[in-house]
C-alpha cells in the first residue's frame, strides 16, 4: 500500500471507532434523559420506588462514563488522531464528564424525594416539571449537535438555558412567598428550592456541551451562559 | 541515535512538558484557592469590592483552563504518550475541568454577596468559613496528590470531604431553625444555604480529583464520596 492508502485506511478505522463511541455517548445520554424524567416523576407522585430506581441507575451511567473514557484513550493511543480528529475525541471525553454530573444531580433529586416522603407536597408541582422537560430536551439536543456538528442547534440549547434560568427565578420567588406565609412549609420548600437548583445545574452542563460543540465546529469559544 | 536512545530522549521531552503542565495546574489551583478564600471573606465582611474581584478573577481561571487543555492536546499530538503517560495527561485534562467548576461556584458565592448586600447578616458566620478553609485545603491536597501520585494524601482528601458534609448538615439545620423562628430571615437564610451547598460542591470536585489520582496511581476506581 502507498502511504496515502495507509492514511485513508487509518481514517476509515478512526471513523468507525468514532461511530462506535458516538453510539455509546447517545446510550449514556438516553440514560441521563430517563433519569431526569424519572426523578421528577418520582418527586411529583412521591413514588419512592421510582426514586430508588433512579439512584440505582446512576451506577450504569457511571460505568458508561468509565467505559467511554477508556475507549477514548484507546482510540488516541492506537489511532493517534491529529488536529481536528484529536479534538473530536477530546470533546467527547469532556462531554461524558458533563453527562455523569447530570446523572449525579438527578440522583440528588431522587434522594430529596426520599427525604420529604413523610408529608404531602406543599403545592402541586408545575414549573419544576417544566424545567425538567426543557433540561431533557437540552441534553438530547446538545448530543445531537455534537454528532452532526450542528452549530445552530448548539446555539438553541443556549436559548433553552435562558428559559430554564427564568423558570428557576419564578420557582425561587414563589417558594420564598410560600415559606414566609407559612413557616411550617420551610423544610420542604427548601428541599424543593434545591431541586430547582439541580435542574438549573443540569441545564448548565448541557450548555457546556453545546459550547464545546461550537468550539469544535468553529474554533471559537462562545459563552452561551450569561 | 539508536532506537532506545530515541525513546529516552522522547521520554525526557515528555517529562519536561509534563512538568510545565503541572506548574500551570498549580497556578490554576492557587487562583481557585484564592477565590474560595476571598468569596467567603467578602461574604463575611459584606465587602462588595472584594466580591466583584472574585467575579472578575474567574476569567483568569477560565483562560488557564483553556490554555492547559490546549497544551494537553498538544502534548498528546506531538509526544504520542502511551499507557500510563497518556493517562497522566488525560487525568490532568479532567482535573482542570474540576478546577474550573470550583471557580464557577466561588463566583456564584460572590454573586450572592452582592445580592444580599442591602441588609446586615442574620448571624455571624462561623461554620461557613470553616467549610471554606477545609475546601481550600482539599483543593491544595488533591493537586499535590496528583503531582506526587500520593494515594494516602488523596484518601485524606476524602476524609476532609466527610467533614465538609457534616458541617453543611449543621449549617442546614441551623438555618432552618432561624427561618422558622423569624420568617423575615427567609430570603437571606436561603441564600446562605446555597453558599453552603456551593462549598459542598467545591469539596466534591476536589474529591473527584482525589479519586482520579487514586485511579491513576493504582488502576482501581475508588468512591471517596458516599
Amino acid at each position: 500500500m502507498s502511504s496515502s492508502e495507509h492514511a485513508t485506511e487509518r481514517k476509515v478505522v478512526f471513523e468507525e471507532k468514532m461511530k462506535h463511541l458516538e453510539e455509546k455517548l447517545q446510550q449514556m445520554g438516553s440514560l441521563v434523559e430517563d433519569s431526569i424524567a424519572r426523578c421528577i416523576e418520582a418527586l411529583k407522585n412521591q413514588d419512592l420506588e421510582l426514586a430508588q430506581e433512579v439512584i440505582t441507575a446512576d451506577d450504569l451511567i457511571d460505568d458508561l462514563e468509565q467505559e467511554i473514557e477508556e475507549k477514548c484513550l484507546e482510540v488516541i493511543a492506537t489511532q493517534q488522531p491529529m488536529a481536528k480528529d484529536l479534538r473530536r475525541v477530546a470533546t467527547l471525553f469532556k462531554m461524558v464528564n458533563d453527562l455523569e454530573r447530570m446523572g449525579d444531580y438527578a440522583t440528588s433529586i431522587a434522594k430529596i424525594t426520599l427525604r420529604i416522603a413523610d408529608e404531602p407536597l406543599i403545592k402541586p408541582l408545575v414549573d419544576i416539571p417544566r424545567m425538567a422537560v426543557l433540561s431533557q430536551k437540552m441534553v438530547k439536543h446538545s448530543l445531537d449537535a455534537y454528532v452532526r456538528e450542528d452549530v445552530d442547534l448548539a446555539v438553541a440549547v443556549g436559548r433553552d438555558d435562558d428559559e430554564v434560568d427564568k423558570l428557576f427565578g419564578q420557582i425561587f420567588r414563589e417558594l420564598l412567598t410560600i415559606m414566609m406565609e407559612n413557616p411550617k412549609t420551610i423544610t420542604q420548600a427548601t428541599h424543593l428550592l434545591f431541586v430547582g437548583r439541580w435542574l438549573e445545574r443540569i441545564s448548565d452542563h448541557a450548555t457546556n456541551i453545546a459550547e464545546e460543540v461550537i468550539f469544535l465546529a468553529t474554533g471559537v469559544k462562545r459563552n452561551l451562559n450569561d
